[in-house]
């Protein structure tokens, strides 16, 4: 068989079974979402993670069709490969998966992209099937168990296409996508990374900082602010260190902007200028208040 | 009359009718709480606000008995006074109230309390019948369409007594607090003000940051991340000068700490010192997890 596959057009190309690597979170209502067929077909889900636990609870739950522990064994039946990692092993999941199978098309649902598809792009044949994505969806908690199949309905779901895929990839993958009820948006993967460092990766760090802060003698003061200001700080370590790792320079930027308008917060309060604490209290409101991507959801 | 009542025990004196000065969120709320009577006996209740719709809308939706637009004549008819105005104008509430209604208690529900303690303190006979107080509880949105009377239930309401309360009134100031459900606990003005710059101002501001940072064309990525780390935000820009004017050198250390603290973090990853990274973020994590200051409520 061709490796390759140069003259394919993947876009008449039928999903019928996909392979979900990763089940936590995110594959977790991947997989729930597509197999229940949101009003097209539904799709036949193997469902690859490395504990026995875990892929006893997909099976019993309903999450999949069918386990293994291996991921080439599972990407090998199937038309598609959700690559559910954290988003430090997905690059080598993708150049591996392609290698071993070559029909098969790649997506996955790291938070940062740039990285991702830098490394897979040295690889051709990897390339060519892989579209990246982002679905901006998830929670602080981590696991199978708080996974549901309506977690993408109405979410913003970015694809970072590299411009290496064949012939009809980036519409399939999108159409895949568009299956588990999401709104698929094309960026860069750097424009990708710049934008989700300042709305998603730095005010992580910032809710991490606040709740650090936090003396214990001042717990049953805690209100709502404090509760909602915090929530993504109970976030896994582990997968926030990884992201940082991948988007190091722009969460930099981030940061060190953050750092700036801080310096800038602490001079007009020391010196008591309330009309600049004023407007820059304003202008937050304004930019929260018009800050409402779906407008059809509850916020 | 003796206007300094020296001898009067308070903690035995009824509290029938209240005079709530202020019908916002937190007025609104306190006398929906205490009207319905909570378990205990009802309280009669007149709003005092300067907005002829306001009142119009706190007696038709049932927040108060009578209203109207002057706050001497609603004090002189009742046995308490809630001021529950910005802090920036409670301490002359005070001090005018205990001139003109000689055996009216009074409390509060500022989010700052030093300074209003200290100004009430210079003036005996306001000093001797006015416990101020602070129910942690709210929203990023204000106005009287939001009151609620459960709003207190299970929630700390923190009393700030100066030492200078005449016998029975802080006895009587609690008891009345606790009629609205919340949970009362001491604690000095000062120490109040230095926790609440760490669990309040301090997170408000920050919040505000992160919210100031958006770029527009960021927006379609948002996520509910971003949106609950910047939810209070949406406060009021007038109340929250005010809050930084009345706690202006503890917001300032808190905010001082948090701008030492991200220095370190900025280092960490700009030097990949991974270890540091999930060393903070784990510290993080267990903060956010260990704070549920009412565990029997949703957060």
């Amino acid at each position: 068989m061709n490796t390759s596959a140069p003259h394919t057009d993947f876009s008449e190309a039928p999903i019928r079974t996909i392979a979900v690597v990763g089940l936590g979170l995110l594959g977790g209502s991947v997989a729930k979402a597509v197999r229940r067929g949101n009003g097209g077909e539904s799709i036949r889900v193997i469902g690859c993670a490395r504990r026995e636990e875990t892929r006893q609870f997909a099976i019993e739950n309903g999450f999949v069709d069918d386990v293994t522990s291996d991921h080439i064994e599972a990407a090998s039946q199937a038309d598609l490969v959700l690559i559910a990692t954290p988003v430090d092993r997905i690059a080598d999941y993708v150049i591996e998966i392609a290698s071993q199978c070559p029909r098969v098309l790649m997506t996955d649902v790291g938070s940062t992209k740039f990285r991702i598809v830098e490394a897979v792009n040295c690889v051709p044949e990897a390339a060519s099937r892989f579209v990246a994505a982002h679905p901006i969806a998830g929670s602080e908690k981590t696991g199978l168990q708080h996974a549901c199949g309506n977690l993408f309905v109405e979410k913003t779901i970015v694809i970072t296409p590299s411009g290496k895929e064949a012939p009809g990839v980036i519409d399939a993958v999108t159409r895949f996508w568009q299956s588990t009820g999401g709104r698929v948006v094309q960026l860069t993967p750097r424009r990708h990374d710049d934008l989700l460092a300042v709305t998603s990766h730095m005010p992580h760090l910032m809710s991490s900082l606040v709740a650090n802060q936090l003396p214990v003698e001042a717990i049953p003061m805690i209100g709502t602010g404090w509760l909602d200001t915090t929530r993504i700080a109970a976030g896994d370590e582990g997968l926030w260190t990884a992201i940082v790792s991948e988007n190091r320079d722009a969460i930099l930027d981030a940061l060190e902007h953050t750092a700036k308008n801080l310096g800038d917060l602490i001079r007009s309060i020391r010196s008591q200028d309330d009309d600049s604490l004023m407007t820059f209290l304003r202008d937050a409101r304004e930019k929260r208040e018009s800050a409402k991507p779906t407008p059809t959801l509850p916020q």
